[in-house]
């Protein structure tokens, strides 16, 4: 290479890939169309409802995120940095701390504060297949009641918004973490122990019993050959947990009738009970059936911060999705920044999982936020009437546009179009315009005759799905075409 | 202090301030409720003319946002960062670049690709009064054509969303970079110093000729007593400018006929002026009067990268607020992707913005997406009747709650309902249950008669804002009190 050529390429611009973050995405229209679909429909559920909409920063505070003893480490995990005047600042990984820093700050907020968000959050996870670090979460919470009205409510919410979305066969499980707790009490297992049990609990519904009894004892080998730790308690402690999953848990028993058996000395368990028999006849008097909402007691929710009663809503015809909306009542939610407690119910979804689930349904199809109608321009001389065209369309409540393009083609016109997946296409040249007319073409229609070109033009024409109409006439046809009234 | 209590201190978790980072706001339901009434009439608008949505990542790398020669410091001023595998990432101060990475990427994206895409974007500016550095903006573009229809349609677009918003006094203008290039051409300015030109004539229509002509010279003093310095171009050629603001611009004159007399022979220009009749012809085609868009040559854009029609919109009423929609054409927009360019014109709008004008304009109320009905609980043996008007008002498609707290004071009840904002109460105790009624408050009615809580009562039973019906009556009365038929 000559030095010249070398200086040339110096000057030259440095091009920069087009490239997405690891583990980010975008959506293309027909993607974020759906998700608006969605977005609506979770927001009318939850409106009728009295929930109300709140949006709050998305960058936080490190302390906010993550309390005042936060590492450098775990500040990393959360796409967290040192920001604007030295302050440590992270985006937000969930809205329920932005929510207690909310309400923690607001004094006259009236309580019981009904809420709704949704948004962004970003996660520092592996990125992998369907797993991002950038992905839209819909919360909704009741603030400030003890009573199981609301967590009733919360339900009553998640079967609304499933409906909302036109889906049938669904089914919403509920358990309350004091009846474990009670059983924990009663299997002798030191309280401080509590969380580590919930944990490997989780996993009897996916797992079963006997991968739960080796947790608890000396740990398993998964399927996959790794090694998973056991919590080492005493036979006699996993003999007690062992039998409530062998009978308490048993389908041809209620469990109910289990606990009023074996834990009926345990306060905590007794008043989980009497909260989940509050919140069985709270849904009944909505009228929300069993088949919608029921007690599971196998339903336990991995996390820690649970206090009362848990929720899952799985899809029958998708159990491998696993749990789509998923809360339940955490009473401690604002302890991080104040000595008085503010108890909570809520619940999440993550819609880009949602989304995918009511694809796999069919119960939702992409591409719906395109023109209706192109028109296209075949002579540069009459631009005027096409705009004219457009512009009676959309009057008419019709989404239009003109082809704005460079190519006077209209072959490539007609293209564009079908490409995008524009239906309906108006043609009109000087045979058009000398007659007072237009030629109005059903590109939905063709679609799949895209093969052959003239076959395609030949058939239109023979099904009536490229007609030649008045001009008047252009918007009825055209209404017709797309079956609007 | 004992030893004892210090250690009982430390043991105690340490709390966090509830504290929102600077310059970042969180948006109360009445705000976000407001915001999303504006955002759901711009995306009617828009769609309407085919615009699609598109979303892209909020994080992006540093050479997308910055190009492959930043710097540390550009990158923090972008809530720029190291972040996961040691890659430089900042979140996204615009969409534009995001946009721009998107088009190079789809290899099969049907051009012109018309998009919306709105949602927030972060900026390290000094905040201040309704300065942020998280705020939501909205973005139009048409991608991929030369041709002025798409030009035109950004124009249209801009009409549209403010008359969907009910703003009847605005008015759209616009100019070309193209004239003012073959203005600055006819002067005998360097090519060169053409954006230090258009800098400077932005300034024209706030600060008036003489502070131009200073600017263009040797500097100025402005009123703060700040010192603006100079460009220090020769007196000829400032002669020259000035010529052009004093008699071009002068508001007898048609700026064209001026620029037809002097800027003829400057290739650029008539080219600009070509353009801009094309737009003028397409706009009249589409019905949009004079008096909503028109073309004004004071209008320059500051920023760099505009190379054609550039447009303003300001509402007559709130002339201090600037304009509020901004944009043009920028055909550079991939260049730092790929050699081959794409042209591109668009326009964008500040939702936040945009919302303080409507509220100064009186053309949006805040409070908006509370429940319309607070079912009380006065008797909680009858929960399950409250329970079942609740369910039959969300059925009748009115947004309503039961009171979920835990207080059993009636008066309590009602005022957390009137606190929210909710406009109407159901109130049902023995006497009500006996005769198979209801009491049925109208909270919004007596808002104004909070003062004196005696009167309000008696005050409310004579106007007919308190009345107790049948129970089958109870929704319909409701609709009634509700002005929905």
């Amino acid at each position: 290479m000559s030095k010249n050529n070398k200086e040339n390429k110096k000057n030259k611009p440095q091009r920069v890939k087009p490239k997405l973050l690891k583990g980010f995405r975008d959506y293309s229209p027909a993607q974020q169309a759906a998700r608006e679909n969605i977005l609506a429909k979770l927001r009318q559920a939850v409106e009728l409802m009295g929930f109300q909409p709140l949006q709050t920063a998305s960058l936080e505070s490190a302390d906010v995120l993550l309390g005042s003893h936060y590492t450098e480490d775990s500040l990393a995990e959360l796409f967290g940095f040192v920001g604007p005047d030295e302050v440590n600042m992270a985006l937000r990984y969930e809205f329920t701390l932005s929510l207690a820093r909310y309400v923690a700050s607001q004094v006259n907020l009236p309580l019981p504060f009904r809420r709704y968000q949704y948004g962004n959050v970003w996660r520092v996870d592996k990125p992998g297949p369907g797993r991002f670090r950038e992905f839209m979460q819909f919360d909704i919470d009741i603030v400030g009641t003890k009573n199981m009205l609301a967590d009733a409510e919360i339900i009553a919410a998640m079967v609304s918004m499933m409906e909302g979305l036109g889906i049938e066969r669904f089914e919403v499980r509920y358990s309350n973490r004091k009846i474990l707790n009670g059983l924990i009490e009663w299997a002798g297992i030191d309280r401080d122990r509590g969380p580590d049990v919930m944990r490997v609990l989780d996993k009897f519904e996916k797992q079963g019993r006997q991968a739960v009894i080796a947790e608890l004892g000396q740990g398993r080998t998964d399927d996959s050959g790794a090694r998973i730790p056991g919590l080492n308690f005493p036979v006699e402690q996993i003999e007690k947990i062992s039998q409530f999953l062998q009978e308490g848990l048993a389908s041809e028993n209620d469990p109910m009738n289990w606990v009023d058996e074996h834990l009926a000395g345990f306060e905590t368990a007794t008043e989980g009970q009497t909260e989940l028999y509050a919140i069985q006849s709270h849904l009944s008097s909505m009228g929300i059936s069993e088949s919608k909402a029921r007690v599971d007691l196998t339903i336990v929710r991995g996390l820690g911060y649970y206090t009362g009663p848990v929720f899952e809503t799985t899809l029958l015809d998708l159990p491998e999705y696993g749990s789509v909306f998923s809360g339940g009542r955490y009473d401690n939610l604002l302890d991080r920044f104040q000595s008085q407690s503010v108890p909570a119910v809520g619940t999440s979804v993550g819609i880009d999982r949602l989304l995918a689930s009511l694809i796999a349904l069919d119960a939702i199809t992409l591409n719906e936020a395109t023109s209706q109608v192109l028109v296209t321009v075949m002579d540069r001389e009459q631009t005027s009437a096409y705009l004219a065209m457009v512009a009676e369309l959309r009057m008419a409540g019709i989404r239009a546009e003109i082809y704005s393009g460079d190519t006077k083609n209209l072959t490539r016109q007609v293209k564009y179009g079908d490409k995008v997946g524009i239906p309906v296409a108006v043609i009109a040249g000087s045979n058009e315009f000398e007659a007072n007319q237009v030629t109005i073409k059903n590109l939905a229609a063709g679609a799949d005759k895209a093969g052959a070109t003239d076959d395609r033009e030949a058939w239109l024409k023979a099904e009536g799905f490229q007609i030649t109409v008045d001009r008047d006439q252009m918007v009825s046809q055209i209404k017709t075409m797309l079956g609007i009234k």
